[in-house]
């Protein structure tokens, strides 16, 4: 229930106010010398505090592997990743052990379990992710050892601003890091930071979308059936918290589209078969055919606005609540990095799979 | 690698022009009483062959249960659901066996297993999920045991002709199977029909989209990190042949509001704690609120046009090909009963694994 | 809860008297030719109606391919084994609908599920053995297709006569198939097969115990923690019908050695490292070493013995039963070709595992 | 690859000399109360340095529970065990880095991974059951909140010792405790502490015997085919080092009797069902009876003795080892309460399952 993945697994554990948040990761083959600096750089990317509109909460966020390394090789044994929860305000919380804030998962989570863990809000919170981030960092360097796949995400749209004309080829992803946006085109990261500013003032939050793309993209990953890539990429980004949507290639665009338009023929270069065009996203019957893997997500707006909002309580008795605590205005910059970490744990499982397809 | 679920489990397996298409469903409970003739309706309304549009190919599509009953009850073991494949003309593609369609699986599985099945696309086949249409016909049943969940998909978009004003609760369910297309509102359906009559008249082939509602939603199905039900269902739907997209509640529109706009004030009604809006589509924090699941799926247009292509063959030799053998042009009105039987699968998978939730 | 193996994944589906049983393997690689003929030769071994001491049943047992293969070479996609269930007489079971035979699976499924079929033993039938056996047929030639490893399966006892103070190493395993009860030993197997002619004309039934050899060991099978092999073996073979007791290596006489005496020591023979007894029976921390896996199996008598016995029925009234219909007086050598089958299925199922231990 | 279990999941990690070992339980339902002390009892029965012939490794072995509980109630979420390693003497191995011990896991596991933890034996320590012991504490509190089942270990051999003809009936299971051997005959158990102490005179190991009964069993725990609950227990008790023979109810004895003296007559008292024998060992069909479960472990010698050995090294040099370090003389007894846990965490899983047989 607590797993993704067949064959690289990751199970998470932990809340966001208890002693640590963690996972561990089953499957991870022996032999693999792991950069240390690389997964706590990844597990940087995603902490809080970063920017003027993220939350204030302060974690060290320092990874630490306690299980299935040796010297600094992997053993093939499981590995458990920690990260201790430092900077928790459980009293922030206590007001809210009965209220059910609206559009978080506190009524869903207490109807479910007839228990919740109100503070930080428990295993709903985004906290949660900080593990897997430093998993998929793993998996990046497992997937780089045995190719050349490279994920780069990064934000398309933010609330109103938007960069949707620009194909990606266009843009360098090199400029990525260098806002707190992480647009890669400066105008519209500059336009968005001020939307986040504006919005925050009005005491409201963001939602936006993501692109990510994998390139030098190994053909054959993916089952044909279930467990198709786009379906295992689906899965896993949808359980990132505030993702309402996912489509690759031309994606929703498809219905405005003819067969004719949509297809991409093969052709060779260099002896190798290609596509001319890739409006597949990379994925055709589930299995990726060798182009760039292109996926766009879908954020909605985080639930914790600062205005104040009617709702209820355990007691059934309708209130009105004015959220208190230390929120982002806009979650969606933050979550580039767990994007990426998310898809290099699917083609970590993927590409271990794809060594089974044939004798 | 071909199994859907985790406690309520499928799997799949045939080729298109083998012997049977067939499936096993492991997880059933003992004690239900199956109804097969809704079994065999569910599969008949996504059988070739309905409308000017459709494949030719005729398919008797009789199902057959081998196992896991006893006088029309459930054993709690497994069912085995097989369908013959009679109207198999695999002549038809003989010329193709050495060729890479367009945006098919051809190139891929042949790249990913050193082998395939060229004919009728062989497991690629949307053929595959007659017998997983039965299976959900089954869910449905056990669903329907428990609960009063209810699962109804049309069709909202066919090619460059819309139904995107209408909210769900505007449109008259019972209007959907009185068209060929599947759309409630009979001016737009006409309108689709013509457009799909024009597109195959030129040889080329339409896309579209579908929403999805679920009414009488229980509350608590869904996990709260991993297996979200957002993640169980986009899975699931990613794995039906040319969807692109999946988007729940606002989906993609959530990238233009704020959070004031998009979170859903909880109230009391007669008691019982609901929403007043429902942009989150019936999800929250993974599990269901009780409220409608409402989502949205993509189809690409159908790969096989009938104009002629540029592509190449296995030798790397470019070719021009023109695809033979009985095609849809669109086939997004096929996909409504698809579409609501993975629901099923979904929702029966979900709904056992909810009763473990607590003690 | 149907299904045996994480990678090579076998399904079981059908009751003894449906009109199949059957089974899918999931997981095995695309590419390998298929020996139809070793296969149906495999379920020939367990037969009914082969001796005067086994079930009149006549049981065709065609092995009956329906998915998976092209042209003889598996695609990679699941495959479907069905046999028809021939020479059913369902009515000979009509008279124990209500009653609950000693020892038999009657009472607890019908605990379990409310319900069962109670034709033939239903899903508790060793029937259902029979396409396990094909699938270990396959697993055999995917195993051999990797390694030379054998399995070789032997009688060591039945009732009160024993082959019990001779090593393995010292019989002639192509003298196994040379008499009915599979018991390499001439002398022995006249001694047990007069014993079971002896036990059924007094109404009454035999165990036994079934020794299993690998040779020509691959080293690294089987995982540290769990999945060690002896627990994957132990597994597999517990769920043979009336099998009661597993051990390999020494075993139970293990109990009576020290350190010392059970101990293996590690040599060098010809630059390999190999060990000079073989106490551990080939696994060593879960994992095999390369020398011979040796383990052994008690099985019980069936419990459809011809004399009179005392039992109830479910309205728990105390009756007296007599069991009509065609059973074996002795099971154990039918169960020789079965328990070579699951230990084929654990090895492909291991060593495919083992593919994806280190980088 | 870690983990045991498919409803109630435990994923074990850890090395021996790494700073933790630990498991994660996935799948305890929400709302139990946990009994702290009781999880920390459990774990101390199986410590080293508890009596003159184990391990002199000093730990501590406190229980620390990371996630998955919120003032001491089950959120339902993953339950994170950690206990440190506090007593490890690395520097005791160093000598064995490239020498393969005798009947120890050093040679397979270095020929799997290709690398390995040399530190107190790494992944393959006796040291990593301690988290397991925990996690089986919950699963007694988990099962015993649904039922009263009831397991008990004992040790009924330790090398030529033996308590062979009593029947459990006529044990009195509170004396268990009272000696170091965990044998309820007072007698007996001077005996076998005194072979035992002549024996780590002599520089060697011994074995033994455990029966393992599970009182007011629950009808209807595993299933039919696959996961019959002795598959479950041989599977779970085949994880534990050194164990090499399970058997339940008559076991091997089943091939010296006739079906007529290995039936389990049904009778009727108190109108209940029950059985007037219990040869079955509580399981018919691969499913619990209600009579008392009981199983019998074979334990080998463990393989660290202190008499000089012949064996290899790495680089395939014949050589003399005395292995040097604290072990134990006889591990069986502490073998008692990882027997009983793993026991449970069968009976959890098994009976989490059973909730979902029928509707």
């Amino acid at each position: 229930m607590n797993t993704l993945g067949t064959h690289f697994k990751i199970t998470s554990f932990g809340e966001s106010h208890g002693s640590h948040v963690g996972c561990v990761i089953d499957g991870c083959p022996a032999g693999l010398a792991i950069d240390m600096d690389a997964i706590q750089q990844a597990v940087d990317r995603r902490k809080t505090n970063q920017s003027s509109f993220t939350s204030e909460r302060k974690e060290k966020d320092i990874v630490d592997i306690i299980s299935g390394l040796y010297q600094g090789i992997t053993l093939g044994s499981p590995i458990c990743i920690l990260i201790r929860n430092e900077d928790a305000q459980s009293k922030d919380y206590e007001a809210l052990k009965n209220v059910f804030r609206p559009s978080h998962a506190d009524y869903t989570n207490q109807q479910k379990y007839g228990i919740r863990d109100e503070r930080g809000g428990g295993r709903s919170s985004i906290r949660i992710t900080a593990p897997l981030v430093a998993a998929g960092a793993i998996a990046k360097q497992l997937v780089q050892y045995y190719s050349s796949m490279e994920v780069t995400a990064f934000v398309r749209k933010i609330g109103s601003v938007a960069l949707l004309d620009t194909d990606y080829h266009q843009l360098d992803f090199t400029a990525i890091e260098q806002n707190t946006v992480r647009c890669p085109d400066e105008v519209t990261a500059k336009k968005m930071i001020q939307h986040i500013e504006e919005t925050k003032v009005s005491g409201d939050t963001l939602g936006g979308v993501i692109e990510c793309v994998v390139r030098n993209m190994v053909v054959g990953l993916g089952e044909p059936i279930f467990g198709k890539l786009q379906s295992m990429l689906a899965n896993a980004m949808m359980s990132i918290n505030t993702v309402k949507g996912f489509e690759f290639g031309d994606g929703f665009d498809n219905a405005n589209l003819k067969g004719s338009e949509s297809n991409d023929a093969f052709t060779v270069e260099n002896d190798l078969i290609t596509t001319t065009t890739n409006h597949s996203g990379g994925i055709q019957g589930g299995i990726s055919n060798g182009q760039d893997i292109v996926f766009r997500l879908a954020f909605k707006p985080i639930s914790s606005i600062s205005q104040k909002q009617n709702t209820v309580d355990n007691q059934h008795q309708k209130i009105e609540l004015q959220i208190q605590g230390r929120h982002d205005t806009c979650a969606v910059p933050r979550a580039v990095p767990i994007v990426e970490a998310y898809t290099y744990l699917v083609l970590a499982d993927a590409y271990i799979l794809s060594k089974l397809s044939k004798i």
